[in-house]
């Protein structure tokens, strides 16, 4: 999918909801699990429900491969089922040396090889440019790239300070006193990452995963990748306010992707689960119809 | 496998060799290709020609993957296939938030879920320490957690410098300049990987990558981890030297796992490959069994 086709059906939707399609079957509705296939039953329901109020759909893949082959196969026939006009991200946090990383592209961009073809995929940056440059040789596929995290881990490295001016030259030996000058500007780690991916690839294919519990720090991104999509996780479930997000992450294109899963899709736990589903997808669809309007978005 | 079982079996076959098993559909001998399940016929007699040579079995997950469910069946099977001796990697490089990487430890070590069990799996330590915890709570299941990877991206972050000194603060607004002080010591963040996660579990429940291409990282890396098993890839198709590994990278309880994947699998492209790889792997063993007579470990 290209960006404009992502701006534009933002615009028509008034939305820019992600639903997160993360199918626990410790929590699936019992007369859906009585079912052939409970995990594709559950996704479809999931989706006829939501699909007028999001635009994109965000399997996490480890709910699906901690199955084994019958998850693999859930898999591919929930991305059968998503409406094409919606963008479709593989969240796998997938990333290897360069003749790796081809194969996982191949994974989720290639039907042919695997039986699916996804609009994107999340990749971690810690391996560098050439594990995240075979995911974009797929023509109108774009790369995720985890930035800040949500999660509590997220400070044990991601903002660790490091300084763009102490890149290690080949011939440092690393047992030297620093170099550092006392009025050089530090960065964090996810602001490197952020930088540095900005000469791999254009705004039009590489977005960035932002957890919505650090909203605080997204006008420092801002200030780094102004044009890029950035995908939100952590609102609802995981405490991230909407509110800010759109405060300090809406562009002129809109520019975000929030995701929201646990608290759609689980909103019921009984044979209303997707009516349920629909009504917490409307009403975040609503907040953000709210946010676009303001910021003369649509 | 506990890390007693581990290096009993190093001292007994003499080797610290771990053969990649990479399937790739275009290299296959033809007569291979002919066979219902073409990927685990290979792995198969692959299988059999090396492991009087070999410790341990990485598959590399993406070859897997890259051909959907079927690609899980063969995987499936080929773990079936392994002796029970040989220490099993996946090669999967996962890593997400704890109640992902949950998923993701049932879909390498839960065969009751998954219907496989490795005894470890490669994690990328981006997302910090509750991303990596969850794999640890499987008993006497591994993390091999990435640190010095072989590829040249790696020095896109892996290197960078960063100063202990310098962890944001909770209230740090990253706006300010450095605090740092001139006879700091710095480290690269990899260094850091490896410092930090000696607080997240022991030597005999952690290991970590580090290519044979920057085997002359390895005596640094031995003042942070001198306990730790290391991963090794690279040696072989990417140029990484056994020599200059062993030399730097054996300790006391020899510590290291050297894998070779192209020039064992690929030794031959006729009927003979299964003899190739055995007399590559018999090579390197041998290569190995004298590093391990001078260092008197076996």
């Amino acid at each position: 999918m290209t960006r404009q086709q992502l701006i534009d059906q933002i615009r028509r939707k008034k939305s820019f909801l992600c639903v997160g399609l993360d199918p626990d079957l410790k929590k699936l509705p019992s007369h859906i699990l009585r079912m052939p296939d409970p995990i594709f039953e559950f996704n479809k329901q999931i989706i006829d429900a939501t699909a007028p109020f999001a635009v994109a759909y965000k399997p996490n893949i480890a709910f699906y491969e901690a199955l084994g082959p019958r998850g693999w196969n859930s898999l591919q026939r929930t991305m059968g089922y998503i409406p094409k006009d919606c963008f479709t991200i593989a969240d796998a946090k997938r990333g290897d040396i360069g003749n790796t990383s081809a194969l996982y592209a191949k994974a989720f961009f290639d039907k042919g090889s695997s039986g699916m073809s996804f609009d994107s995929i999340t990749v971690a940056p810690y391996m560098g440019r050439d594990s995240v440059l075979p995911f974009l040789e797929f023509e109108n596929k774009w790369v995720i790239l985890l930035a800040l995290t949500s999660n509590e881990g997220s400070n044990d490295f991601q903002t660790l300070i490091s300084n763009p001016l102490l890149i290690a030259p080949d011939n440092y030996d690393g047992i030297g006193n620093s170099q550092v000058l006392l009025d050089t500007q530090n960065r964090y780690l996810f602001e490197e990452v952020l930088s540095r991916s900005q000469t791999w690839a254009h705004a039009n294919r590489l977005m960035y995963v932002v957890g919505a519990t650090k909203a605080q720090m997204l006008q420092r991104i801002r200030q780094i990748v102004p044009d890029s999509f950035l995908l939100i996780p952590g609102v609802g479930a995981q405490g991230g306010s909407l509110q800010e997000v759109a405060q300090f992450g809406l562009n002129k294109d809109c520019g975000l992707l929030v995701n929201a899963a646990r608290s759609i899709i689980y909103a019921s736990s009984g044979s209303d689960f997707a009516v349920k589903a629909g009504q917490e997808a409307q009403k975040l669809q609503q907040e953000m119809a709210h946010y676009l309007q303001n910021a003369g978005i649509a």
